[in-house]
């Protein structure tokens, strides 16, 4: 989503679901527009059995926030929506609030490229409570799928050690937003181009292409086919060689970089794209080297992911980069990153303490955490991460460097001796940006760095090590007695 | 995608891989830009291990090729890309001629909402081979993922037995665009609402929603939250119970809902998002039975697919609507159709006869079918689907009512007595719209009754019986001799 280059104000206020609307008119009309809530983004557990995310989508909240206005156009469709009882949704006064409306609230976010862990804020929310509550939908839209799809890129970059992988997903993303946040999220997350040109354009990340089947197919002969892309391309030359048999292929393909040599040019890579990639790079590779054309690189794609590029390097495939599609785009096997946007707290108007509210459940994952939460990283002297504490400064216990894991009481860690970094900072102030986002370059290398300081053990594919995230002491007591009191007297029959 | 509403028609011309304009270099500079293709848009199996496919997304292809045009600032942004090797990667000459370019290819595709097969086309595009080939990403990003969502609408239709299913996945969508798609899509596949505003407003679908776990929490208790919700929306008042303890939101929905009668209003329904929905919605169900209140509806939500809704049938919950999100959007577990796009015929020009191709591979499943096909459908005298005959006029044996399977070429049906009806219609000539796009409605009563006569044993979700598919005796001769003869003189170095 590049909301100033595709999307006009009108899209981003009506880009929500229709309860957000429903609720900001009942806050609105119940009084409670005077109160503040304070709302955090959060996941609760790591995408793809991993051991962590990466925060990407913040750098396109400021761009959300100051085009957040309901125009002539959303108002007169929203003021015409019938309720499903009778008479209409939405009353004229309420209208009329949208009319002027504008976002005020403040927001603080990780950087994108940061890693991130269950239950830490990928965006807190702080404001009125109407504005709060509608940006919801648009926030959860904007950071859950590029959180998904860094994270996704992050894990088959790890697995590529270091050759260059490029996102080739465009035709199997949700449309063309799609296929720009999976561009944008991919180059954060660590790949190093995109064959989407629009993504390209907009977001000044490196294009890269080669030829497809249809190309060898529209020529007499493969060879013919092969000879004109080097005629047309001679800068830009990868040979697909699967079209009809990668044994042929392989030899037209180094009759056509002699050639190239002939003419002073150089074929830079065939890219193959189907059958069995571990045995035809190897057989590939050998055609070249003895051919004297050890300087042609491999290209490999089809249905690739973090595993099969693991296995391939298992397997000594001897490949350069990858083209890496449908399973990136789709963040295939776990294709939504569950992130939620939850209250924690709530106060009557600016100048009131905040109070601060949990949700509870029959199931344990979905309770949530209270407070106005932020996040210390403790890094050891390397600048290695060892752990994270959520903190709630109303309740914290002194500069404690105890935290307490959330999902078992039981078991503590003492970041005592480590150095605390704050993981949040903030952004908005008063509906406006008071930081400009960070470039997706920055981001990029933020990412690469964190991945780079991170404990092998966590990265892992295969049962990772649960990274420490733990509860201040004071919010961890917090948490408990709120818990014990919302059952006891929150729900009670008045 | 909505292409008039939100794409600039530089949108729509770059959104595309980089590989599909130095391709069209290459043709325009090999002078096979005079030549002709034909391209199909197809997939290879069956999403979600199901027994059919709902093509959607076709209705946007006349916005998309009418649309296609490169302006300056995208011709400006091509003309400065850099080749990997040096120089840059287009030639002054080719930019001018995409400056001029306009699509004249012919169209022809089902109708949406109309089932669709493995091998079946879901676009096929002729048309000069440089337009052909710059369609291929836009198309294949267009009906990859809308049929996708809207055979997935259907699989959850059908499991909810005629109980509303309402789309909730904007907040895991990719993207507007991919909240829009998912809207579309699934409203086409049965959906009866969305609550996505932007896709109401846009494509004219009813909206619903409830209202969220963070407007129980703003209020200092749950009744009254409770209260202040029918009291804001009395006609459109759904009660969400579970956001501390369910058994306690029940008493406390029972108590407004009894407070509404006395105000002259209803209760319209409750909703339940987490927990064990089967044995919640029963006690709810019972609760508001006894309490005199069977007019209210139970609502469910929380992760929901086919089969969870199937469970809860299965075991007797009484549940009347869903709101299915995550697992519509994302298409979970298959989060991708695999559609491609690939080349079955050639010609040097309009007036000579088309040259049919295929494209071979080690693995069986990647080759494909040659030929300009088009697709008969045979139905009993009850209107009944019994089996598609794919179709190459050129090569077709007298009319013949055989079909030969395409995996399995001893099976052979015979579709003699049954009527044929013609499944591909025309709808773009030589670049323009020659048939109005259905509108929504049409398409998901289209789908409706299609799924209503299609065989129960290639509906049921665990091992759908397959649907009998084949070539029609004289494609299928074209393709073993294609197959023999590629492989022979196509790939010979010359």
């Amino acid at each position: 989503m590049a909301l100033t280059d595709r999307t006009t104000p009108q899209d981003v206020a009506l880009n929500t679901d229709l309860y957000e609307l429903t609720m900001a008119q009942g806050f609105w009309e119940s009084g409670l527009n005077q109160g503040e809530a304070c709302f955090n983004v959060f996941f609760r557990e790591c995408p793809f059995d991993g051991g962590y995310a990466v925060s990407c989508g913040q750098g396109q909240i400021a761009e959300l926030v100051e085009n957040f206005v309901f125009n002539e156009d959303a108002l007169e469709y929203l003021a015409a929506l019938p309720a499903p009882g009778g008479g209409l949704l939405f009353k004229q006064g309420f209208i009329d609030y949208l009319r002027d409306f504008r976002m005020h609230v403040d927001i603080w976010a990780p950087r994108e490229g940061d890693l991130i862990f269950p239950r830490e804020p990928l965006v807190r929310v702080q404001g009125p409570v109407i504005d709060c509550q509608l940006l919801e939908t648009a926030l959860l839209n904007l950071i859950n799928f590029q959180t998904l799809v860094a994270t996704k890129t992050a894990r088959v970059v790890t697995a590529a050690q270091g050759h260059a992988v490029s996102d080739f997903g465009l035709r199997r993303a949700q449309g063309p937003d799609g296929g720009l946040a999976v561009a944008r999220a991919s180059y954060i997350g660590g790949a190093s181009s995109t064959s989407n040109v629009l993504a390209g354009k907009i977001y000044d990340i490196p294009v890269f292409g080669t030829h497809a089947h249809s190309w060898v197919m529209a020529f007499p002969t493969e060879i013919e086919a092969f000879r004109a892309f080097a005629k047309s391309s001679p800068k830009n030359c990868v040979l697909l060689l699967d079209t009809y048999d990668v044994h042929q292929g392989i030899k037209n393909a180094i009759k056509v970089a002699k050639e190239m040599e002939e003419a002073g040019e150089r074929l830079a890579a065939i890219r193959i794209d189907s059958g069995d990639l571990a045995k035809l790079t190897k057989e590939t590779r050998e055609a070249f080297d003895e051919a004297g054309l050890s300087y042609v690189k491999i290209s490999a794609s089809n249905d690739l992911d973090e595993y099969t590029i693991q296995s391939l390097f298992a397997q000594g495939a001897p490949i350069d980069s990858f083209g890496v599609g449908t399973k990136l785009a789709t963040c295939d096997p776990q294709p939504s990153l569950g992130g939620v946007y939850k209250l924690s707290a709530v106060r009557n108007s600016k100048e009131e303490p905040w109070l601060p509210k949990i949700k509870l459940s029959e199931q344990a994952y979905k309770r949530t955490l209270p407070g106005i939460m932020h996040v210390i990283r403790f890094v050891d002297d390397a600048g290695r991460p060892i752990g994270d504490q959520i903190v709630d400064d109303s309740v914290a216990v002194g500069n404690s460097t105890i935290a307490v894991d959330i999902n078992d009481p039981l078991t503590t860690y003492d970041f005592t001796g480590a150095t605390g970094i704050e993981l949040l900072e903030q952004i908005i102030d008063d509906g406006k940006r008071c930081k400009e986002p960070d470039t997706i370059v920055v981001a990029k290398e933020r990412c690469r760095d964190s991945l780079m300081r991170l404990d092998p053990a966590v990265k892992r594919f295969l049962n990772p090590q649960t990274y420490p995230v733990g509860l201040e002491p004071g919010l961890d007591k917090l948490r408990h007695e709120l818990a014990r009191t919302e059952r006891r007297t929150a729900s009670k029959t008045r």
